[in-house]
C-alpha cells in the first residue's frame, strides 16, 4: 500500500516533469519553416536529450520499486531527494537550450544530472539496506556497471564544457546511449525467480 | 503489475499534455468579446482539434493496453516513444493558434501528427508481437484500417498546406470525425471473450 | 478496470486543471502587501470560486463514477466532453480576474459553467442509461433538484453581467454554495445498499 | 475505494504544486555561472524550503490516510481545504524568490503556511472524529507535539518580518528541520498493530 502510492506519486512527478518541459520550448515567432529550424534546432536537441533521461529514470525507477518489497521513511526521504533534482530538469533544460549550449548551462545541467545520479544511487541503497543482501533486487542489480559509469561520465563532462560545450553534450548522449541499451538483467531475474 | 504502473504514468503524461494546451490560449488584453472572438476563434479551434485527437489516443492507447497481458522492455520503450510526439501537440498547437493556421505552423502539426500515428503503430506492433498472432487484441484489431489511413491523411495534409492550410486542417477533422465515430471491434471482441 | 482507468484519467486531469489556475495568479510587480491586495483582491476571489466549482465536480464525479459499474464508449466520451469544457476554467478565471470582473469575461464564465453543467447532466444520462432505472445511481440522484437549478441560475448569470457583473459573481457565489451543503443523498443510498 | 480516489487526487494535487514550481525559477538572461549565482540564490533557497514543505505535507498526509479505514464528505471537504492552501506555495515562493525575501512577500508566505497547518488539523480532527478515539490512527498520533508546536512558528514568523524577514526565514527553516526528523511515532503503531 505505502509502496504503491510513492510509486503513484513517483509516477505522477515524473510525469509532469517531462511534459512541463514542453512549455520550455517557446512557439517562434515567425510563422516560417527556416525561422523553427534556426530558433529551435539546439532547444530541440536538448529536450529530447532531457525527455530521453527522465524516460530512462522512470523506467530504472519503476523496475528497482517493482522488485521492492517494503517501503520505510529512509526510503521515502530518498525518493524525495531524488525527486527534487530531477525537478530541476526542466529548468536546466531550458537555460541550455535558450543560450544554445552556452558554457555555463551546460555545467549546471551536468551538476543537476549528477546530483540525480548521486540521489538514485542512494535511494538504491536504502532499499537495498531494506531487502537485504540475499533479496531479488540485490541479485538483479549485481554489480551496477551502468548506475557506477555515469557519474564517472557527468563528472567528465563537467569540466569539459569549458573546454568546448559540444563535448559535454556528446558525452550526454553517449550516457543516455548506453541506458536505452535494453538491460536485460532485472527483467530476467524477475522471470527466473516470479513471485 | 507492470503494466498498471505503465498505464499509470501514460495517463499521467496524456493528461498533463492535454491539460496544459489551455495555457497556450493567452487572455485577450481586452475585455470585450468581439476581442475574444477574432483573437481567439482560430486558437480555440486549434485548441479543440489537438483536445480532440488526445482524447482519441487516450482512448484507443486504452483500449489496447486492456487486451495487454504483459509488458516488456520493447512495449515500454514504444510507449515513451509515443509520448514524445505526443508532448509536442501544445507546442505545434500553440504555434498553429499564435499563426492563424500559416503554413510553415500547420506543416509542422501534421509532421507531430504523423510521427505520433507512426509511433502508435510501433507501440502496436510491438505488443502484437509479445501477445501472439491468436491473441484477443490481434482478433480485435482485425486489419486496422483506421490505424493505417491516418498516416495517408497527414501524408497528404502535409504538403496540402502549400497551397492551403485550410485544406490541411479540413483533412485534420476529418480524420478526428473518422475516429470519433464509433468502433465497437474491440468492445465487441472483449464482450464475446471475457477474461 | 476500465471504469478505474477512467477515473484515474478524470482524476488527474481535475488535479491539473485546479492547480495549473494558480499559474494565473500573476507575482504582483511590487512587494508591498497593500500592492497584493489591490492587485489580487478579485484575482483570488475569482481562483476562490473557480477551485470551489472544480472542487464539487470532482467531488460529484468522484461519487456518480462510484455507484457505475460499467463504462462504455458513449460515457467515455461523455467524460471527454466534461473535461474539455473544465479545462477552459483556468482560461476564463484568468480573464475574468485579469480584467476585475468585466462583462465580457463574466459573460464567458458563464457561458463556460453553462456548458460543463449541460456536459455533467449528458454525462450523467449516459451512465443512467448503462446502469438501468432501478440502479443504485438511480435511485441515489433522485430528482436531481440541484443539478437542474444550477444551469437555470447560469442562464440567469449570463444576461445579468450586460446589466452588472457583480450581480453573476453572486449568482456563480450562490450555485457554489448550493453544492457546498452537504448532499448526503447518494452517500445514504450506497450505505443502505452495501456493494 | 473513496479513500483510495481520495489519495490518487491528493497526490495528484501535491505532486503538480511541487512541479510547476519550478516555472516560477526564470531562467537567467545571461548564459554566465556568476548571473545564475547572484540572480538564484535566494529564488532557489525558497524553493527548496517549499519543497520540502511540501513533501513532509504529502508525506505526513500519506501516513496518516494510511491509518483511516473510512472517508465521509467532511473529510473530502477538510481534504480540499488543505489542498487549496497548499496549492498557493508556488505564488508565494515566486513571490518571496522574486523580491528577495522582502517584507511583504515573507509576511504572505507565514500566512499560507499558517493556514495551510490550519487546515492540516482541521483534516486530523475530521478523520479523528470518524475513526474514534480508540482507533489506530488517534494512538499513532499521541499528544501531536509538532502539529500543534507549527502553528506557533508560524505566528511567530509573520511579525518577525517586519523586524527582519531573515528571522523569519531561519523559522521557516527550523519548522522544516523540526518535521524531517524521523518521526517513527505512526510507523511503529502500525508495526505493533497490523491491520
Amino acid at each position: 500500500m505505502t509502496k504503491s502510492r510513492l510509486e503513484a506519486f513517483s509516477d505522477g512527478v515524473i510525469a509532469i516533469i517531462i511534459t512541463i518541459m514542453v512549455l520550455e520550448l517557446k512557439v517562434p515567432g515567425d510563422a516560417s519553416l527556416t525561422a523553427l529550424y534556426y530558433d529551435l534546432r539546439l532547444k530541440f536537441a536538448c529536450y529530447l536529450l532531457s525527455f530521453v533521461y527522465l524516460a530512462i529514470y522512470w523506467n530504472n525507477h519503476h523496475h528497482m520499486l517493482h522488485s521492492t518489497r517494503r517501503v520505510n521513511g529512509a526510503i521515502l526521504w530518498a525518493n524525495m531527494h531524488l525527486l527534487f533534482w530531477l525537478s530541476l530538469v526542466p529548468f536546466v533544460t531550458g537555460w541550455v537550450g535558450e543560450t544554445d549550449f552556452a558554457r555555463g548551462p551546460t555545467v549546471m545541467y551536468g551538476v543537476v544530472m549528477l546530483l540525480a545520479a548521486i540521489a538514485y544511487y542512494i535511494l538504491q541503497r536504502s532499499i537495498l539496506r531494506a531487502e537485504g543482501p540475499d533479496s531479488l533486487l540485490a541479485r538483479a542489480i549485481g554489480r551496477d556497471l551502468k548506475g557506477k559509469l555515469s557519474p564517472v561520465f557527468y563528472l567528465l563532462a563537467i569540466p569539459a564544457a569549458f573546454v568546448s560545450p559540444w563535448i559535454s553534450g556528446a558525452i550526454f548522449a553517449i550516457v543516455a546511449l548506453i541506458w536505452l541499451v535494453p538491460d536485460r538483467r532485472i527483467e530476467r531475474a524477475i522471470e527466473q525467480h516470479p513471485q
